[in-house]
């Protein structure tokens, strides 16, 4: 809960749809890619675009962008234009403060020697400083301060640049990753098809979905190949459902697929230097991810059970209840209550409502902060002790209330269990973490953090606790992956990032 | 689940604030009252409306009004314009079809002969036809529809009717009380005044609450009278948090308050006919109100848990798991687990993000329906037999694709379990039901409901289950509520209208 | 061109349409509606209306109110809900400060025991003080402070009161006309009937045209009676065009036409007290109305023309070139170059993209002033004596810069020639005046008016001249009327209301 | 009038502003830019851009763009964001049907070795598509169709391309321009700097002016060079009025110009070819630009006004008065009447408000066509033989109901005269133009175009009247100018595009 409320979040979302079979497709490509973008919300609410294709050999494409949540930005007689598309890609852009503006929206398109490309990106470049002054001393100007612009042009001025040879982009994208080992998960449209790529460290997530016959999709396992109605790709699976795909599987990290017409194929796998584990990102577990999606075989949600059933081990409470700050938090305090054999009960009543309130600061209002968000369940709790479950605490600022709440009605003691360690470090990868002086884990208050936020007790999962209740998942995932088939996942090793718990980033930084 | 896809709703929410003390009060009122009906957005989201006094003599009124949720509706530099208020009172109003127009925003304001009054109204006429001619045959234009309308020139045409004689503002009230016996909960301000009314069934609910200095909010009893500053009236209590008040206790049924700066006064109690129980809408209890809201002395979410403890005595399952349609069955699925003692578990992650779709209907898309609203965390149900709480089911259309969701994720069994019983008939006290034809109950499907959703079988609560869960909490409240010493409380007789499910009404209904 | 700057302006304009010969009509009404106001635009730019009725026994009103411009305020998908209309009428509205609301738009549309009844009204009634403390002695409630709402109430509470009583909307017009001398132009639309009503004093215009094929338009008097489409009544003329309307009469004061399928009927007309001259309001012809309008029967323009003429016998001047403040001056500034024999030259250049400027006041471009409005044609009257001729002076801080900036590009003198005389006297028929503190012609300023804006002279029109001018084209006007058959013109005397600038009201004015 | 109604447009419009003296600067550099392109509005409506930069060797720039008027695109609270410049540069963009997106909107902002760069252009590369493919060819994407982006990217691929070299801008300019002859008037600010450029054929036009103090604005000559408080550039001169710039001198064809804050400097004027005369576009002058604006010396409005007479001595008529099609024909008009010694008089009235019409079309209405647009003033030509006088028949599908209107109203014949000659072929400098089809001179019913409008006798300006109306005014001009003291305009050959009207264009179009 104090992520949302601290400003943390990630990058983007990117999904991408190839129709199977003959074109012009009676597949209703530009529906699908909203629908998908409209799942991948929680990863970005700032802006959303879409760019289909029809996939001639003088393709046509087109664009719609625009400011806000996909509702909003597109409009019905909008989505119109864009149902000649065979394929297209699409993206939601988390709003980090100071470039708010639809120049910045994704997805790029640029026109090139070799006709027009259009990108979407979800990470960030830990050495962007270095390439910007690369395609400059080249003698282009770029015209935002964005990642993907810089890819796009990195990828057009990559030889060859005569107009009769091959445009061959599978070698432009690979020179791409040499130039860049992290942070990105990328979809590349050029004409008919859609290259779909992944850092060598697998930083950001991205997988592959199959559109089967709706009418096939209950009962798993009987849509055969011949029944594929076209391919989706998308940082998360949780989209997959609302379109009526089925998951397929993750693109490795370092892969680069092609998805077409006629199937999806491993181009390339571009390999990390020699001894480097991978590195996916540990947070999109904890936060950022939503609970319905897989990554690494296994269900977010599940493995957010598992962290408060650790957390439940590393930290018991003498206490009468436990209880969950929601929603994000429901998964970990259901995991707590389990482990621990207390009873679990609703303590807050969100109000949906509760929108950027314009509420004047006054002596009186100011003072009740997050209440209004939240109504207590006074009959849950009055005259017991809560433990109280949160998925982070981040700058201390939002339990604080609501521990304040909880005592006014009627808990003698709220015991705070934090289901993740205490971030520390900053993110050069896509995360957007507030400065180290933010940082309550960095000040000096988290001395006596219990005392700070009014709390009986606050402890954190240890980060032992948090990579284990993530990777004991994994190595069961494995095999079920395997069962169904994908070759891709059994050379894989493990690793996660770590770098904002422990400083420890999976790359050199070099400015 | 589905009383929020099938339209129902109520009519709407009234919040009023009075400033206690020496005016110009420092108490930012109007901040109040938006703050108030935030909390009340959920009881009905077409438009809002706030109007402040000043409460001189004579009086300047200040109007503010909108479309939309509240956030929407008021600006805030539309906000300033009110900040001169010592009083006020706001509405929020549901969106029924036709007539969703700005001229039909509450409070209504109209100049009379002893000056300005302002109404806020909650309920239904029963006998506004009548009531109309009554009107429009003294010679007065009626520019709405609305009864609120009829209600401000009822009590403008009641004698007296000379400049120069006292108003009697509560001579004018009781009048109308006659005239009509239900349903309405009212605020009507004039001047200095805020006069609280509810029908002497108490169909619609009303509540007294006491703005303390934020300092003694916590450690509930040591704000004595002194520490008041102000008083405020609403719909609900849950709005009383988010303010920074204490329940008071509720208006009675046919009681009429005076709310001054100077504190809260009965001013007359008018009788029901002799022999007539209360009729207090059941379905607060089941659905309108929020969760943590107090009816009677028991707070809502305790009653929809008992309701669901009910219903699994009522009927027991036998399956692995129980859980809930979110939000707002959540309580009465745990009741049910906790009954039944099957584990609680969560079978679907609810996108927050979808919104009025403008999808257009395709072959492929269509048959998805309301799967892109939730995603299935299928580890904690694949393989298992599902028992799934919902609140009510009216026409049945929204829990057919979702018991299709679970089983495509691996349900093996899914059973529906409501927490309520079926509606069959129409309100005329304030809801919004759909017309009889619609409603599932009264279809020929309804004889293999359990066939037509999908279902491996759907039992719903039997009136009485409902009845007694709802009553037998109130009896223990009452002692609660004379400890704290609501001499009102004592006399109070219990009794609830059911007639959507039972085609008792609590009047005759004369048209 | 001050009239414009100096936020003096009319109440409104009225227009209302009826479909003549068999019904549901082919004629689109709503349609027709909307142009005629988008021509009387000019009378008021605040908001804008229309109720369109099928006509039916128990008929069908619908609708459309918005803020803003008529081409704002109406969205094409709204005006196909009016499709169905067979009649209609419609209202824009002025702006004045502090109640432009919504609720104010008109017309008023109120249901009364005999149907529902709307109201369009052009005026402001001279003792609207006492009638509404009659209307709400009568206990109404009124819910505005507009005439228009107090008008309906009026109309709805004159007796019959009992619903099988026949309406008799015809007394009760006239015992409103008893109840209040003016100022109205009225339409008053009743099922299948508009009854169009004109003030006994005729302070405000209101005349009728006749809709023809269009294929008949051209070659006047060729169309018969036997081609009438369907009739319209306006508050100008100048909308007849924009709908292919031919001019048909004024609506005599005092006078109630009936408008219904088959025709137009004087109902009645209401005598004014013996010996009172009619009392139209001059400054329509000086500022108000659109230059194409016909009041009295000679077209505006030509009066403003003859205005300049005037001026220029009244005002001779030494100088080199005549020229105008555009726009409105022109027709002025025409007939005072014709009379004078001095060549007609442009001086200003207008930027129509000036709109409500946000620019902050600072000190440079704060004294730039009127000038980012015009543009000095300089080749045209650098170094030469400039005549301009404006059409009013009020406030004095308009014309200022003007001056400043003809200079500044050039002139050598400018000489202004005012074509009405100074205004010092408040309206209260509904013309907003700004205080006759505001007013330049009562500052002491006025002594040396010349001095205070700079100019080489400054002359306005007398209040003889003014009025000779005006009534000079009516009596050869009448006699052309008479040739067209309009009997009602006969007996018509002839006056004029010069309030505003002699301070003589046409009634006795009772607070 | 009819041009307007065509949809014949130009691209655009440039304007900045350098403060002088110190930095911080005083000046409000935003609020000038702003006001400058309100006064540029006419040449183009479709979105407007600013850029300011505060000067520093690190330079801010900030940027607000949006779409439609100035008025609308602007927002107050934005401009405080640009509140800090010292210098910038703005555009407003001309409608083209198809790209009219907000990504398009100028200037265009892009990141280069050297720093950041800001480009507004008006014009139209005549050799766009080669010099797409030579940029692409050197591995540039490019993001738009416009000829800006182009333009920007072509400024920064010119060596030198290490960081440590002078950016030398000036020699990257002098590059582009030999890469392309026209058409282009730029401006583009670095860091503390504007460089304004003209194509050497000069075909737009850009014009420097100087801010004086306020108080020196009056009487001509007064303010001497210690008094400049900035300096401007402008597309037209119409905009120094509306901020108080006095107009210095045009930029010559070919020029590069440095505006800094130690004043303006001529740095490089680039030759045409070898006997090639400059080719100024002759539509500026009759329709384009603002009557008040001068371009080579001699006022657009005294252009016009000789066009009039011009046609009048070409083409005489028996007939009884002269008039215009307001307003872009009046001086040509008044010229008309000059010369012929026939009155002149007002004949159509138009309605400002007459916006985007949403009138569906139906069988009644849309017959009326321009008949809304335009009142009659039918007392001032009825019984007579109308001489009028427009500016372009482009299409003739507007003159023809404006004659039928005039017909209507009384008019015994009508004959237009048009005072430019019939438009024949595509522009490709920067002149939106129908197809060659669409042009009325194209077509069959030219041969009988005023059988086919409806007129008694139809006649154009010839070229050659044209030219000689253009440049016998210069030869004074020039005189003047060098009277002030503009030693480039000394050596100026004079020579227009007329392209459009004769099919020979000023360089070959290699495509």
């Amino acid at each position: 809960m104090e992520f949302e409320e601290s400003g943390i979040g990630e990058e983007c979302g990117a999904f991408g749809c190839v129709a199977a079979g003959e074109w012009p497709t009676q597949l209703e490509v530009a529906q699908i890619l909203t629908l998908g973008l409209v799942a991948l919300q929680h990863r970005g609410q700032e802006s959303a675009g879409i760019v289909t294709s029809n996939g001639a050999n003088q393709p046509t494409y087109t664009t719609l962008k625009g400011m806000g949540l996909v509702n909003t930005a597109f409009k019905a007689e909008d989505l119109l234009k864009l149902r000649h598309g065979n394929l297209g890609i699409g993206h939601t852009r988390y709003s980090t403060t100071g470039d708010s503006e639809l120049q910045n929206c994704q997805p790029f398109v640029v026109d090139t020697l070799h006709g027009k490309i259009a990108v979407a990106h979800n990470g960030e470049l830990v050495n962007a400083g270095a390439l910007r002054k690369k395609v400059m001393r080249h003698g282009v100007g770029l015209s935002t301060s964005s990642d993907s612009e810089l890819i796009t042009q990195l990828l057009a001025l990559t030889p060859p640049m005569e107009e009769d040879d091959a445009p061959n982009w599978v070698a432009r994208i690979k020179n791409l990753m040499t130039e860049t080992p992290t942070s990105y998960s990328l979809l590349v449209m050029h004409k008919d098809v859609i290259y779909a790529v992944r850092d060598p460290y697998g930083n950001r997530p991205l997988c592959l979905g199959r559109l089967v016959p709706i009418s096939k999709l209950q009962g798993a396992g009987t849509a055969g190949d011949g029944d594929t109605e076209g391919w989706v790709v998308s940082s998360e699976s949780c989209s997959f459902q609302s379109i009526g795909a089925r998951y397929h599987r993750e693109i490795q990290p370092g892969e680069i697929v092609q998805i077409s017409k006629s199937g999806v194929k491993t181009l390339s796998v571009v390999p990390r230097p020699e001894g480097d584990p991978p590195a996916f990102c540990i947070f999109e577990y904890v936060y950022f991810a939503r609970p319905d999606s897989i990554f690494e075989g296994q269900m977010v949600y599940t493995v957010r059970q598992r962290c408060g059933r650790q957390l439940a081990i590393e930290a018991p409470t003498d206490a009468d209840v436990v209880s969950t700050v929601p929603e994000s938090a429901t998964p970990a305090a259901l995991g707590y209550a389990q482990e621990s054999g207390l009873p679990y009960v609703e303590v807050l009543c969100k109000n949906r409502y509760v929108g950027r309130t314009f509420i004047q600061p006054n002596t009186r209002l100011r003072q009740l902060g997050v209440a209004k968000k939240f109504g207590a369940l006074s009959d849950n709790f009055a005259g017991k002790r809560v433990v109280l479950v949160d998925d982070s605490i981040v700058r201390g600022n939002t339990i604080s209330p609501i521990i304040k709440l909880l005592k006014e009605a009627g808990a003698t003691e709220v015991h705070i269990r934090v289901a993740s360690p205490p971030i520390r470090f900053p993110c050069y990868m896509g995360i957007n973490i507030p400065t180290k002086e933010e940082l309550i884990a960095n000040k000096p208050e988290f001395e006596d953090i219990a005392g700070y936020i009014g709390a009986a007790s606050v402890r954190y999962l240890s980060v032992e606790g948090l990579v284990s209740a993530v990777q004991n998942g994994i190595a069961a995932s494995q095999e079920k992956d395997e069962r169904i088939g994908s070759t891709a996942s059994s050379n894989r090793r493990i690793g996660h990032c770590t770098a904002c718990l422990t400083g420890k980033y999976p790359v050199e930084l070099e400015w």
